[in-house]
């Protein structure tokens, strides 16, 4: 199933070509073929195969999911795997997840497939059908269009998990608790998993950058040269976060010591002031008949006394320690 | 001990050729030879040293177990050591074991050599011996096919590990305990096993597929460039299950702390509300003669009344203090 | 809305100029133009189009902030991003914070764009308008000029971090606390986000220095090297201070667990003499009929000596452990 | 003093040659000498400067200790630092050190040179002695033999290195102490300082097997390439013992928190059941005249249901919270 | 201030040169001539600009201090700054600063500066006023002294930092504290400290030993290979001594933890027996009237005989668990 976009100079954008128009237009140098697959079935393979003489390791890259960037140049296309970010709703819970782009660019076509609708793709769909100039100057600038929607889309995921690492760096100093840590530990992995992601992308769009596929015309690879400066941004966004979170999970466990050093300094002040009055006491509760203290008038009042005593210097040798 | 391919255009493939046959097959550009050997006894490192002219380096790397990939360029072949991966069972538990699979690939033959029956080498023949196109694409796209199938039998492996790691991460929020920190450690080391295992033999693969070695023809070495995607792609995923698994380790020491944090409020919950009741009820216990509260009709209920007020204070305390 | 510095070696320097002189004096090889941008309305935009014939990609980062330091060739000129470091009074704290500085060189004139007011674009301003030389020596020495005085007011802000990095140094030592790892913390996260500043901005000097761009007069490039060497120092110093605080981090958790021995020691011996001591006067305090003891003359005493005796014991067993 | 072994093809190998015969010799391009030295006086220094013509930076090596590998070309040789490992026996402890040997190969002479005897070059001797073909193919393929018979020497020390980390990681797991943990700290420690010496003298062997020394000759480059492969090998094992050794410090630190909270969980499981009985014990203690409870016949039977009520309870809260 | 040595291969060595001699020795290419100034006023900086023709970078480079050593060719000379080590004493302690060595070298002059005394560089003046042959070799060769003694003033500074880090290794295992850790922080920061300091130098020196400065003449090119090789392996002597620091950071909190584990312990046990029989001892000092044991003869030595028991099960119940 695909949409395809053919453009000429002299005729503009025509969308719902046939087959017939396609093999035409691809003789003619002038015109411009836009094809958007959205999956494959058999009789596409076999089209893709005899009009636009894809190699089977091209069509088998489109077929099988991949997990990798990559660009490889053939004859007369270059084949090239890039990943759009989408965030979907799951279980209430938001989740990122990456969805596959290939593109395969040749002089006068190109072709964009995806298991699943792109908004990225959506996009340069719609702008083209309104006439948008998008598609008037050349496969590259076509291709241009599409990787920096695709990139774009990054940008507003990013920021949000940007704002789940300053609103976890907060909650660390204030409440942290076992929920915290787990927080920590799943934004590192899904941080990390980005970084898998666009780091690889902006290896490859640098390669495009440098000039490596004619395909790309001189006068146009500055434009790819702006991909790849919003892929290392990016990236650096993103390398932030993962350092900001590597900090944040020593501190915890700094944090956590923290907190047991104020439990044990209760237990210890309390147990400290405690044991030694229960002493006292007990050592009267003695039933031994040859006790004089125990007939003095004054003994319960002295022990009262002695025991604010050993308090009293209890809480000063505290205070002392700077313990309370 | 070996088994014996030879194909030749006009004739098909053969089994069981005889040594003469494949002295004459040698001669013969359009013929192809696969010489698959398990193991290797004296006739044979003869046998390979006349016939195919092997450098004693060569039948050295043979014969000795090697622990590292590599390649390397012989005046008429090159030498090349991969490593399969096995999955075994040991003592009900499963084991992950490399398993080295060394090959020589020349104009017009293929020899490989390994110390145990390999599942992906034994595919590959059983496919020749059904006259499946493998051998009818040069020496080249036979080791192609030989090392695609070795490439892919890691991928169930490695989801496996991937798997575990999952499972271990769930277990680490919940229920964490020795065992656990015992699976990530062995979890761990296995894990940099495998690395050290496919890093080097995607390097070496990528070699081939710059295109250093001309027995691989121009035109195939893009079928190489894939297996190298495939190596990559598995180190990927490695590389992801060992970042996990060092932040799961870390967050394991945190976790233990925020136990232990648990085990010791709770004592000191209980000290401090005891220790106080227990002075109080010792305080009473003593037998001094003149104790004015011990005669008084109300002295055991105030007494009672003290300890509730004492109980309920240190309650409101570790309430405040968020601790209950 | 611009300031323009007109330079003429017969002429000296003019401000105030008009949009027609600018337009002469670009024909004119021996002037030297510098347009200095605080804001950027639609007009500034046409006229910096058409006069200057900029890239719609230079007015594009003109226009956007950008959030990395780049230098990009083009035809006439070269764009070049960088950032100054403006410290900034937050709610009576100091906070640092980047602020972009577009340069755009051309062969007789430099175009410099910021958002805010730049303090170093300042203070060239104000030499220039002072008839200072700094615009006598061509393009790129002016270039030098503003990009010398713009990493120039970076070493008063590192050399305040490196102070904080000692201040935290020595309080770790003397009195840690929570509010000492929030120090850390934060202290860190503005290392490396310092750290991410100054590093590309050396890169890219560097490819200046190198000679990769002509308009930069041979005999000028070693000026541009020392732009880069004062980068390159600053970025030591930060990687000093990030060691540091590395390493403070960890320190800290020692520091915690260290204080939480001397604790636990404290309740240790406390319950260790307390505990059987209070035994003994609890057995003494049983009800039985028949206990000798209770009758004995020298019971009371003996008890009390067997509790000197028991605390003395004990004490010498904590001095040997060298817990006292 | 030093051993001279002469090989020319017609005479065979001789030992004990004389001063004006290596003159001789060495004019002689079919003769190949090799100089073995274990300590070098004045004359020796003489003799090497006047007869082999060697750099008096060459001599300074010879006699200065080094710390490092290094290659050095030279006008007519190039010298090499190598290391051995030798295991020697300090107070029953086993303890590895590197033994350096210097080696000065020339177009038909090698000159090695070490402070104590070395193993692996007394085997060589041994085998030059006995006629084997060693020194037959020339001097480059003599540094080979004893640069292999070095190499060889560290495979059963590196693999008793392998074993001591198994043999502690298995008792991490079983009953971890501080004799552990300094175990670890030194081997940790050992394992470092074996990778800074095979890394560099891979370095090196690397750039003899790029061919960068012309005295090799092109056909035996593949035997030195052959050593590098054995560097890599070891250097990759013990890359392995050092991941598994930091990972076991790191469990470590987790194996003892674990432990600590198994203490702290029978601590408090103690004093929970037992405060609360005692509190009970003591109120009944206490000396009230109007406590009715203690003139009723069954207060005390009730008072020890009450107290197994108690216990009863603490034990299922408790196993609730798994901790029994 | 400067003290000028100016040799003529005809004359020998002159001490206390006149200004004039200079710019007369300076158009003879055959002299040579050595300017050490250890303080620069402004006649200084007027007499280098004139005679010696230097850059004004150069002027700078040399007033300003400078923290990172480098290298940079201008048109007649190369300008070097390189670092030696000095151990002074402050308050008792040993404090190790890095002192600043410029050097400039033309053709047939040096011209070294430095803020204080330089031990390494009064060495050389010594030698070179005893007509050492040190200036008799050319500019490059005096370079060579100046800068090798100067890496040379390293090693016993490095030595004594070695042997501080065995020390502290030692401590570790036996009695560490506080003070310890401040120890190993302090280490730590000191020899990343020193690190930061060679590693720079090391690189410098590299790029003038692989030959990319004229003024070396290739045959002296060697001698500075050689103190490239001395800067490497102090790199290397404190590149261990960082992994041994880092490793015994790391061992410390394992070690305090260890620490904690005995401390509970003790607690645990005492605890764990006192408790219950203090327990048992408070039930039989309960005052109800019917309390049959009390009557008993043999109820109090019952009680005793089962607080022994109690005593004795704890006992081999830690025994068991291996605390005691």
């Amino acid at each position: 199933m695909y949409d395809a976009f053919l453009y000429h100079p002299d005729k503009g954008i025509k969308t719902g070509v046939s087959t017939q128009e396609i093999v035409d237009a691809l003789k003619d140098e002038r015109s411009l073929i836009w094809l958007d697959m959205l999956d494959m079935d058999d009789s596409d393979i076999d089209f893709l195969t005899s009009v636009f003489n894809l190699h089977p390791l091209t069509i088998e890259d489109f077929i099988m999911p991949n997990a990798r960037p990559k660009i490889e140049k053939f004859k007369d296309y270059f084949f090239l795997i890039m990943f759009s970010l989408e965030s979907i709703g799951v279980n209430g819970a938001e989740k990122v997840k990456t969805a596959e782009l290939d593109c395969c660019l040749g002089k006068n076509f190109l072709i964009t497939f995806h298991n699943c609708p792109l908004s990225s793709v959506e996009v340069c769909k719609e702008r083209s059908k309104k006439d948008s100039p998008m598609m008037m100057h050349g496969a590259d600038m076509l291709l241009y269009s599409i990787l920096d929607s695709c990139v774009e889309s990054y940008f507003p995921i990013i920021q949000k998990f940007d704002n789940f690492v300053d609103e976890m760096s907060d909650e660390l100093f204030k409440e942290p608790n076992q929920e915290t840590l787990r927080k920590i530990y799943h934004l590192k992995n899904e941080i990390m998993y980005l970084r898998r992601t666009i780091g690889p992308q902006a290896d490859i769009i640098s390669s495009v950058a440098r000039g490596d596929f004619e395909l790309i015309s001189p006068a146009n690879i500055i434009y790819f040269r702006n991909i790849y400066d919003n892929l290392v941004r990016l990236n650096d966004i993103i390398g932030t976060s993962r350092d900001v979170i590597t900090g944040a999970m020593e501190a915890y466990t700094s944090i956590v010591s923290n907190r047991l050093n104020e439990v044990m300094k209760t237990l210890t002040i309390i147990a400290t002031i405690m044991m030694p009055l229960t002493l006292v006491a007990s050592i009267y509760g003695m039933n031994f008949k040859h006790m004089p203290e125990l007939n003095s008038k004054f003994g319960y009042p002295a022990v009262l006394a002695i025991m604010i005593t050993i308090t009293t210097m209890m809480l000063l040798f505290f205070k002392r320690k700077k313990w309370i």
